[in-house]
């Protein structure tokens, strides 16, 4: 029997996949850990990997002789040790574009909350103040500048959306009223948006980081929160995911936070499902009947 | 002297008024009360009065009788008894278009974080859960419907920005996905948002108020919650304002809620009040003029 390895994943359980897999003669098998030795331990027999989150490192690979495919459920390749399996020609495959739509709509989303001061004006409704003065001021969004720091599918739409609103679009963060973090994780973006960026930004400026944690020099955010550099931080992604307990981004009210589910709507988690699990099945059958 | 007077403003003084005002020979006086009595007995002297949220009624009205203008400092002219006003040839001004970028950013700000589950993912972060479960479902975007009620200034900007996310807008809340009420209040739209409404969407919707507190049937839209029918509501108005304590509204985490600022920035706010108070000096140098 050909055998697919499930890492992990973000929906409980493996069902679309096996399903799929089944008719195609492939048996799913979810291991459920993000450990490189549990995961090496799994995949001796394994045909193909599939992983959400987990990392599928050099050890990973190596301890799976018969690996014909590595597949990513989601649009990066951050979390795959892409040269190792290339080098022993295996194909990486990862679905792009399923949900484009949903990290556009959750960016925006965080982005015009904290604009229009939601969670502050929200919190002082229900302990009883009354009228503009418990937020912060309020700008107006016309004439404003939004850096959109990415141009992949994401970025362009974010960027397309932000000028139906009527803003000026730019991909400079100099004086920028917000900045949209839509860029892959790599060497040369890794925790890119620093210092530079909250000291080059309009004093009071809004921070949405729905791309990858390891983008966002986090530390320094929550400085330029505290001096007033910045005055709003909406992320959707981490560093350590998921948050430890006790950081102290979780006691702060001028952030907005949700646990790495911009890329999730029913329609979308089913499209990426049934991707990943077609482009395993393809490069599986295909190796079998070739 | 001409006198001015203030019954209330959302902003604390009637400094901007008092300076544009004082160059016109005009005194400007700040009652600060919502009170039919209390008013009634600070306008007998008074030549305008202008009025942010208190009611401008009959007996305020008819205890000016000197007055040449009511101006609303807003859009709407519903806490104004204008019939009263006209039959004795008072011109009634109001603000217009000052804060349609504010109300539709605003108003979709609470639509979209109703839409992506941000309330419920930021308390689920903050408390530790991970994951796209912590929350309701989330829909994707693409291929749904909204509702705009009310096709005024703020009703068009709302409806063109939605298009610009991709879906399809309609006056009809049969089956809409979101309902946003802009419509103005009078005797023909007071709580029309009602049973009608939540009966016919798509259950799991989403209502956002950002018109008239008047607009919504509360109550049946809290039941709707209850039930299903609804998801999520977004109100910056309310029946009643202030909302007043312990009502339900304010323990719900299917809610967001903001304190009647949607029509808040720095810059509309200079705008409002320079406009509002110009159109009071015009009326009254006119006279005094003609």
């Amino acid at each position: 029997m050909t055998l697919a390895v499930v890492t992990d994943v973000a929906w409980g359980d493996v069902a679309v996949e096996s399903a799929l897999c089944a008719a195609a003669g492939i048996d799913v098998r979810l291991v459920g850990s993000h450990d490189e030795r549990t995961l090496a331990a799994a995949v001796p027999d394994a045909d193909a990997i599939m992983t959400c989150f987990a990392p599928v490192t050099r050890a990973v690979i190596e301890a799976a002789p018969n690996l014909r495919v590595v597949a990513r459920l989601g649009v990066g390749l951050d979390n795959i040790d892409v040269a190792v399996a290339t080098a022993r020609g295996i194909p990486v495959t990862r679905v792009t574009d399923y949900c484009v739509d949903e990290v556009a709509t959750h960016a925006l989303a965080m982005a015009l909350a904290l604009w229009r001061r939601l969670p502050g004006y929200d919190a002082a409704t229900r302990q009883g103040a009354w009228g503009i003065l418990p937020a912060l001021p309020v700008r107006r969004l016309a004439g404003s500048r939004v850096a959109v720091l990415g141009r992949g599918a994401i970025g362009r739409e974010v960027g397309r959306r932000w000028q139906a609103l009527g803003v000026t679009v730019t991909d400079s963060v100099a004086g920028a009223d917000v900045v949209m973090v839509h860029l892959p994780l790599d060497p040369t973006t890794a925790n890119s948006v620093d210092d530079r960026v909250f000291d080059a930004v309009r004093p009071g400026a809004l921070v949405v980081n729905c791309g990858r944690g390891g983008l966002l020099d986090l530390d320094a955010a929550l400085t330029a929160l505290d001096d007033g550099r910045l005055a709003g931080l909406g992320l959707d992604v981490y560093p350590t995911e998921p948050i430890p307990p006790g950081h102290p981004l979780l006691a702060r009210d001028d952030v907005i936070l949700s646990p790495h589910v911009a890329f999730y709507s029913e329609g979308s988690l089913l499209e990426l499902r049934e991707r990943a699990t077609r482009s395993v099945i393809d490069e599986l059958t295909k190796v079998r009947d070739g």
